[in-house]
């Protein structure tokens, strides 16, 4: 049926929407949600059908928002034909995941490129989020999903051999190894393009505190360059397409914060595999407050990593670590840029548990590669890289090459917290330092955040201090008043 | 904080949306699908955000739908203050209900409260149904899903004692057993307020062919007093709202044709409860091509309405009837209104499998009141009050009440199909039948369908008349052509 298009003036958002009152709707046997060619002289495009009343379009009028009228470049006064389009295969499937039935590669194919072009609805990828959540991805399904997001985004294709990654589950404050780890690897001539997500909750992302030195860039072929001429970069992953199904289905994830463990494992691994990494090195922090509570959860993520890496070719370790308290004593992008470089620089400030961390994660990737007989060894050659300045000056040439950024200061609305009592630290509370960093104004307000000087088992005098809080707004400051902050420390 | 109101000019549907713009939404640290409240001097209204380009609104600018607009009562020029709003509790009961926990009375009520009151976006009723449809709904779930669909609707409340209703799974082409069974039994006395559905996917539902005769009003205070006035009413049931939270969920459950069992039962049985039944007939026709194939399915299917009607204290009988070919002669919405008006005018050529099947159901339904010693008594009345012409007189009372319309003639093209050999009639193939209504145009234009003279069972001569196609519409009636109509009928 030929219809005359109206133009309404708002994007929805990668989306292509179309609008019918209810009339012609009911004339045409169509419903909301369904699926609908629109065609041009020239062009045809699917879009999925709202209805509307009739008072707000005029009967045989199609409304069409901004992408879905400029996507077909219409003109004014040209009628569009319009009719059903077939329902995507891909809904079977999805249906069939939802009855609990395993998803072979050819399914998985499909249904992540009809996300990648747009053509499924929120409701259609919600469906495919449950079924993955409620009936699990086995680890065929997940590598076969991590390749179809990779074949359907952009990918960063290098001639070395060896390309190195890491990632971290998440969950600590503080913990910016990655920035230390890069340069390490990259003045050790390893080829390490390190893409990293912002923070969602927590009060800064890699990729955060990466931006207040350097800017984050988002152009695959200048990255590819980049990482050709100094051996890597750390850049933010959201804007370069990598993974482009990936952040369609996070967007129906967030609602509810759902979280299905093969579609998290295989978003990760999408994001490894698509800048070609083949020697890839996974942090499992555990800790009562963090991401993962117990030993049990680590182990089966431990295994379920170790398989999917194994099916995707890839050398893969993962290693448990400490997530009881913060990593380093600056939370909030700016303070933890400042830790990061007083690492890289061997200060004397340079607070050790990230130094030692990052050591030792270099020094398993290192190890990873076969070439040296124990780890030791490899430490050894990462302590020196680190210790004699090679990896400061291989970080600055990063930092050059991705456009440096003035650094800066820290927020100038400071309190201090003191020790009530003496004793020995046995706790810090990890998700209290994170919010009152986030109500500080990390990490939109990048000087904002906490500054630590105790780590647990330290001993401290009654008085001594404890931790500064930083923030760039009177405002958000006396907010942090509002807080429990003097709990953040338990001393016994 | 304080933002600038734009309005959009396009209704979406009972949904409160708003717009910012990604710089707006990041400075406010707001992402899609996030909740905010909107307020105004004397309003406060919970919407649902969308983030959208720089260059579609202005920083400090928020875009709200006609929907939004209006109900805040906004003018040009004012501002509004625009905070995060805290998530639903619903929120967490979905994802327990997708974790695969019971849900208590308590979460199933607020989910269905925040659903009537578009507290919900599509994508987390996504989730309630995707939780609903793999983890299934147990009795009491289901039980209390219902009573919290009719809490959150309208509902229909009679002073009888003695409420009817029936309800039939579907399935089946014709079977309009409704249209006579509610003139016999409000002849007979009872109070029988039938709501029923449109055709969605077949070629007639009860609402369309009962429109042939009169209007199917959709005011409840208007139905109630009709219902006192002359024992019941047959309309439909989509416009009473007796199900807002029902007909929410079906919106999403569309895409993907989505019928959660638990949820399947809730919605009928919410359709009976809110017009106050407690004496419920539920038919399941089988048949290879039905909704229900097997007497296992059916059999499952019949303890679950025994269980949950008799926690919500309904007397109900479940029948297993023929589902293998149609019921009645007609197939459209005219046609099957002329097979009706000729069983309740004892006509030579009334169908008499409609006018058996009617019957057996009625007897059912008194029988159901325990004033009877056998079906047979019971039989006999409805049979007696069928023939005497009692219960077409009582149909002409309803249809007046709710106003009658003229009645079309069926479409004036016609073909005519006859048995290409002699033998005996071994299957009428349902989904073909219903295929060539719809093709014909039923049920929107409703003297479009089929007439069959035979049925299983009959034996034919070479060259005897088997049906009859009406069209109203020359495009449609050439379109049937392309069908293999003549593969209707099975003869051995």
């Amino acid at each position: 049926m030929f219809l005359h298009p109206k133009r309404i003036p708002i994007r929805v958002g990668n989306k292509y929407i179309a609008i019918l009152n209810e009339k012609t709707a009911a004339t045409m046997d169509l419903h909301p949600e369904d699926r609908i060619h629109i065609k041009t002289s020239s062009k045809t495009l699917t879009a999925i059908l709202d209805v509307t009343e009739r008072k707000e379009l005029k009967d045989f009028q199609i409304g069409l928002y901004a992408e879905t009228w400029d996507k077909l470049g219409l003109k004014k006064g040209k009628k569009v034909h319009v009719n059903v389009a077939p329902k995507p295969e891909s809904d079977t499937y999805i249906k069939e995941k939802l009855m609990g039935k395993t998803l072979t590669k050819e399914k998985i194919d499909a249904i992540i490129k009809d996300v990648v072009e747009d053509d499924l609805s929120d409701i259609e990828m919600t469906y495919f989020v449950s079924g993955c959540f409620t009936r699990g991805l086995s680890d065929n399904e997940t590598v076969n999903l991590t390749k179809a997001i990779v074949k359907y985004g952009n990918k960063l294709k290098f001639k070395d051999r060896i390309i190195m990654d890491k990632h971290c589950i998440g969950g600590v404050p503080g913990n910016r190894t990655t920035m230390v780890v890069v340069p390490i690897m990259t003045a050790l001539g390893y080829k390490m393009p390190k893409t990293s997500s912002r923070a969602i909750t927590s009060p800064a992302g890699t990729a955060d505190t990466m931006e207040v030195l350097a800017n984050v860039i988002n152009e695959a072929p200048k990255l590819k360059k980049i990482a050709n001429k100094v051996g890597g970069f750390i850049t933010w992953g959201g804007g370069v397409d990598l993974a482009a199904a990936d952040d369609r289905l996070i967007r129906v994830r967030f609602p509810l914060k759902l979280d299905p463990e093969g579609m998290l494992l295989a978003s990760i691994m999408a994001k490894k595999f698509s800048v070609s990494a083949n020697h890839v090195l996974i942090d499992i922090p555990m800790g009562p407050e963090g991401k993962i509570k117990t030993k049990k959860d680590a182990k089966h993520l431990k295994s379920r990593f170790l398989s999917i890496g194994k099916k995707l070719g890839m050398k893969l370790k993962v290693i448990f670590t400490d997530g009881t308290q913060p990593i380093g004593n600056g939370i909030g992008p700016v303070l933890e840029a400042i830790d990061v470089m007083r690492v890289l620089k061997n200060t004397p400030d340079a607070p050790q548990d990230l130094k030692k961390k990052s050591i030792m994660m270099c020094a398993e990737l290192l190890f990873l590669t076969g070439k040296y007989k124990s780890r030791q060894t490899a430490e050894k050659i990462v302590t020196e890289c680190l210790e004699s300045g090679q990896a400061y000056k291989q970080m600055q040439r990063i930092i050059q090459a991705q456009g440096r950024k003035k650094m800066k200061k820290p927020g100038h609305h400071q309190m201090n917290v003191f020790a009530e009592r003496a004793g020995k630290i046995v706790n810090i509370n990890n998700k209290l330092i994170a919010n009152i960093s986030r109500t500080a104004g990390a990490p939109k307000d990048n000087g904002a955040g906490v500054y630590v000087y105790k780590k647990t088992g330290d001993k401290v005098k009654k008085g001594e201090k404890l931790f500064t809080i930083y923030s760039e707004n009177k405002v958000r400051f006396d907010d942090i008043k509002k807080l429990p902050y003097k709990n953040t420390y338990k001393i016994n």
